[in-house]
């Protein structure tokens, strides 16, 4: 499909399905409200399916994974080649969101949207647009095509969620280098600065620190990217990783599944999306409060907030398979608690049966 | 057994399981410390059982509910009759806690430990050691026989969970007015006025809210409770579920299994644990951050820090249940992750696999 008609097919949540989850919410056995943000997610369950009872069981955690030509400038401090070789790990299920995936139950598609070089394992899906991004402290990170090409890939990623019967989704990425590319994404879209938009990433120096914001300062004075055209934003300072998560959250908006947002990489995607098609936030949901400076300011402005604090910082999409069992709960609470009313048939179904016995 | 053999055998968490954990969570495949509070959880589980590897897949939520009698003041916005009939909702496993427990795979065991009358429901365990407390507006809550023996119920609940297999304990309360109690504990115990430790409870007015401060200020002019002897603090103006808690709390230390702590109630049962026996720490875990306003000081004191953050005041243990499976993760994290080395030799032997192939 074509990303406009993407776009144009994404319309609000379901506000009927919202409003007879509220009044469910509000006649369970509980003080009104005291589940907090539990009953808010229930209710935004409900928006997106157009169902009141949902579940959030059977859930697949898409993780993308590419190559950022900014590690020719000495931005990370891990060896490029480090992407290749880990893309095989996550796809074995050995590292960590491998392991936290499995313990959610939910499945791994590992995606190889623009890896420089093949990865050495069949499990991971080849849908490469390029290898690996140019260097954008000289020269645009890709085209625009390329960058319309990468979104398509994360919508049609989803679609194909959605007739696997997915329920729910979580969004990962792999890419030594993304973080740069993330901060350079997010200064030129919120007006950030560097100070408060570049973290340290998978581990740098202060001194490596210094060096990542100045490059990004400058990359962003040669491109002078639109801040109201986040394609442009997308292929002169983006990645491929990023741009395939955007397109799995319009994907998801389009074909009205659950997302969930994963730390600072997944929210700038997700913030790509809102920009792209303000409805697309209907459908996310936050996980856990990343480290990452630029994190808060862009999950306000998705009308968002995270559910889990656990200081990390890994990415790979963490965070979402953490956040997949809280938000099954979320279901289930909607779904299986008794109203104050069926308690009191219950109880006194109860009482006369005693009374019978006696 | 007596309290004072409970506390005498409590000691701190195994200093070598955890030095062990630490040791393999930075061997694992990802920047060091990436996985944030995760890790230290895996290490403080190593700590309480001895060994590194763990699981925290066998749960048992304990909830425990009593009347408080300082109700006769009016300071609870429900009638307190909703005790003996909220408990039979709790049990039945249709309340908050019913579902949030059986989604995390957690066994309920609900008990009375000092409802006024008796609940009517087979599920309820009877360990009641007086049918609700006296109103501490006018007379001490319960002797200090009663608060000791309110802990030993806790205790030896423990003690039977450990031996039915148990691998993690969570800690929930019911009892209409046991903010108030509570309140009256923190104020006691740490110094903080009303205005910091007094909160709505399950729901009162901005009036009802002025009333129950004045309550609870005017029993502790009265009772002056000696802020180093925590029994003479919850004899005077505690609560038996606070009590059975306290004494969940110096249990799950003294027999060796991970405890985690609620809201508010619970975590001023911790509290008071902590302040028998500090070493009772080491083997808490905090679950979500409490809304009540004396919970973030407590958790302080405590050394521990919420995972979740929802915006929840339901008590019963909701946190817990949501915690569980956060706490299991963190088992998994450290038993299933591959090491650098081992993913390293996963991938030459693959592609020794593919060369003998071609």
């Amino acid at each position: 499909m074509e990303l406009d008609k993407i776009i144009g097919g994404i319309t609000l949540a379901d506000e009927t399905a919202m409003v007879r989850a509220a009044a469910r919410n509000d006649d369970l056995l509980k003080p009104l409200g005291s589940l907090g943000r539990l009953e808010k997610m229930a209710v935004r369950m409900a928006g997106i399916t157009g169902q009141v009872y949902n579940r959030a069981e059977k859930r697949c955690l898409i993780v993308l994974a590419a190559d950022n030509g900014i590690c020719a400038e000495g931005i990370a401090g891990t060896p490029q080649d480090m992407t290749r070789w880990h893309i095989a790990n996550i796809a074995g299920g050995v590292s960590g969101v491998g392991v936290l995936a499995r313990y959610a139950h939910a499945d791994l598609k590992v995606v190889d949207i623009g890896i420089k070089g093949d990865p050495e394992c069949a499990l991971v899906l080849p849908r490469k647009i390029r290898s690996g991004t140019a260097n954008f402290a000289r020269e645009p990170a890709m085209s625009r095509q390329e960058a319309t090409d990468a979104i398509l890939v994360g919508a049609e990623l989803v679609r194909e969620a959605k007739e696997e019967g997915y329920e729910i989704l979580g969004t990962g990425e792999m890419g030594i280098g993304n973080t740069s590319s993330t901060s350079a994404c997010v200064m030129a879209l919120t007006g950030l600065s560097a100070e408060e938009a570049v973290g340290k990433g998978g581990g740098l120096t202060d001194e490596g620190l210094a060096h990542k914001k100045e490059v990004i300062r400058a990359a962003l004075a040669f491109h002078k990217p639109d801040p109201e055209d986040p394609l442009d934003v997308l292929s002169k300072v983006g990645g491929l990783d990023i741009a395939g998560l955007t397109g799995c959250f319009l994907g998801a908006a389009h074909y009205r599944l659950p997302i969930v947002i994963d730390g600072a990489i997944s929210a700038l995607a997700a913030l790509m999306a809102f920009r792209l098609s303000p409805a697309s936030a209907d459908f996310m949901f936050a996980s856990h409060r990343s480290e990452e400076p630029s994190y808060g300011k862009i999950i306000r402005e998705l009308g968002l907030a995270p559910c889990i604090d656990l200081d990390m910082r890994l990415g790979e999409g963490t965070g979402c398979a953490l956040a997949f069992p809280i938000i099954g709960a979320a279901c289930s609470m909607l779904s299986d608690m008794h109203t104050f009313e069926q308690a009191k048939l219950d109880q006194s179904y109860r009482i006369d049966i005693r009374e019978d016995r006696s």
